[in-house]
């Protein structure tokens, strides 16, 4: 719901959005599922970028269908007609202001880099599947990124975490519009990056049905470091059950509630420091 | 999600539930709604039992047709089949553990008391309409209450607050059986009552449409006082809007995902200590 509305604003106030070198359009990805309130109507939007679905015309589910429209309008993916695409996405995990990259193009990180020196706070991460290969909408260009902003409950819009969302889109704008202009802004040589390295399901029985849930220690603590031992579920007859790993991992999208149905509990993820080099920069 | 998982859970362990001298059923309300992973199919179940509503067989939506048949099991308001109604909802508001009394009778004011006094983070609020001519299914019988419990996004199961909502429902029968076997627990002569007073909408232009939403400063404040000069929204253009009132107040339901529609931005209470005579134990 923040997100439609930030979309709904820049749309009101254009000027907003207006940098001079820049040609910035806005869309509203879902818009049935924003009619009636809902996530999706037949299924996750963001989950039907995939090539082989893309090409699949088989599939007649309203998001499927939609994906489709959305491709040809900015794709497609190998020569899109869209140089950048900001994906703005909430969730209930606590992921505070996340940036996730469309792909590992040093552009791409050191636009993030740029982002996170900026504001401390911002973290910047690759899923397991950093590419253009990805089903997300983002996949549509090799460049830009997915702004993950939580914890926030579907259907409520938070003041604090919409401003600090409209900040990180004028200051990815500012930037762009200053490498047009010649002027870039100075870029820090390293980053912090967190890459997702696996997935992992909520204890299930063989009906598929929810054994566990998140232990209470570990909810909300996204980004925190999990230790081998420390607890990570609690069964529904009262017993803890613990991460066990020879590395810290730092777990992300803990208790997202559109994954549920996706059979993901948490995302863990490795902390690298990277270095950016200049002369890498495209 | 999480008020049906713990009914799911009464229902795989029946004993969990067992108390001797009582007859306890459980019921998940809205199956198709829990189907379809939403919070209703065409209205909000939990608005659907005014007697009005209950009455007219023209209202054919699948709430509608719900009320009637719970209606029909438990009620009728006037001679209800049952005694007493548990009714366990989350909000995404932080409203901790929240009692709402189905009425004002002493039988449920007492009861409040006494889990108040149990754990004391539980806070005890009467609604504007806190009587049978609720439109909550609560209203069925006088004598039961809503534990309402956040902040919980919908579609997320959370341990701790699962957990407390459970320690709540075994302290309920537990009070009730201890009363039926002659040897009712001890009772605290007063009770700390919020009583809901007003209800506030969020600013909106001619066309019915957001202009400000809570102000970060007020989200999640939940039962704390607000004071006259506070700011209450922060509109899309900047500018706060302050709560003017000749009272303290303590706003409760602050951004409730499934108030938008009702136009219900937050609820206004105030807080009362009110006398319990034994003399009126019923």
């Amino acid at each position: 719901m923040g997100r439609l509305h930030l979309v709904k604003k820049f749309q009101q106030f254009p000027d907003l959005i207006y940098r001079q070198s820049l040609d910035c359009t806005t869309l509203l990805a879902n818009p049935r599922a924003i009619a009636a309130n809902r996530r999706y109507i037949d299924r996750d939007l963001n989950r039907c970028f995939g090539n082989n679905d893309l090409a699949n015309s088989a599939l007649t589910g309203y998001e499927n269908q939609r994906a489709r429209e959305i491709a040809a309008q900015l794709g497609p993916k190998d020569h899109p007609n869209i140089d950048l695409i900001i994906n703005l996405h909430t969730t209930t995990s606590n992921m505070g202001l996340t940036v996730l990259p469309s792909s590992k193009h040093p552009f791409n990180l050191r636009l993030a880099a740029y982002l996170s020196q900026l504001d401390p706070t911002v973290r910047v991460t690759c899923g397991i599947q950093c590419n253009q290969n990805s089903p997300m909408l983002r996949s549509l260009s090799p460049f830009g990124c997915t702004i993950e902003v939580g914890a926030i409950a579907q259907g409520i819009l938070d003041a604090q975490l919409l401003q600090q969302t409209e900040i990180l889109v004028h200051a990815i704008l500012d930037y762009l519009d200053a490498i047009n202009q010649g002027t870039p802004f100075p870029v820090p040589s390293s980053l912090t990056l967190y890459q997702a390295i696996s997935v992992v399901d909520y204890p299930r029985n063989s009906l598929d049905e929810l054994q566990a849930i998140i232990h209470p220690q570990l909810q909300f603590k996204d980004y925190e470091p999990l230790q081998n031992g420390a607890p990570m579920f609690l069964s529904f007859t009262g017993e803890s059950i613990f991460y066990q790993g020879k590395t810290v991992v730092y777990p992300i999208f803990i208790n997202e509630a559109a994954y549920y149905e996706e059979k993901i509990a948490l995302i863990l993820t490795k902390k690298h420091q990277i270095d950016l080099k200049l002369d890498n920069f495209a």
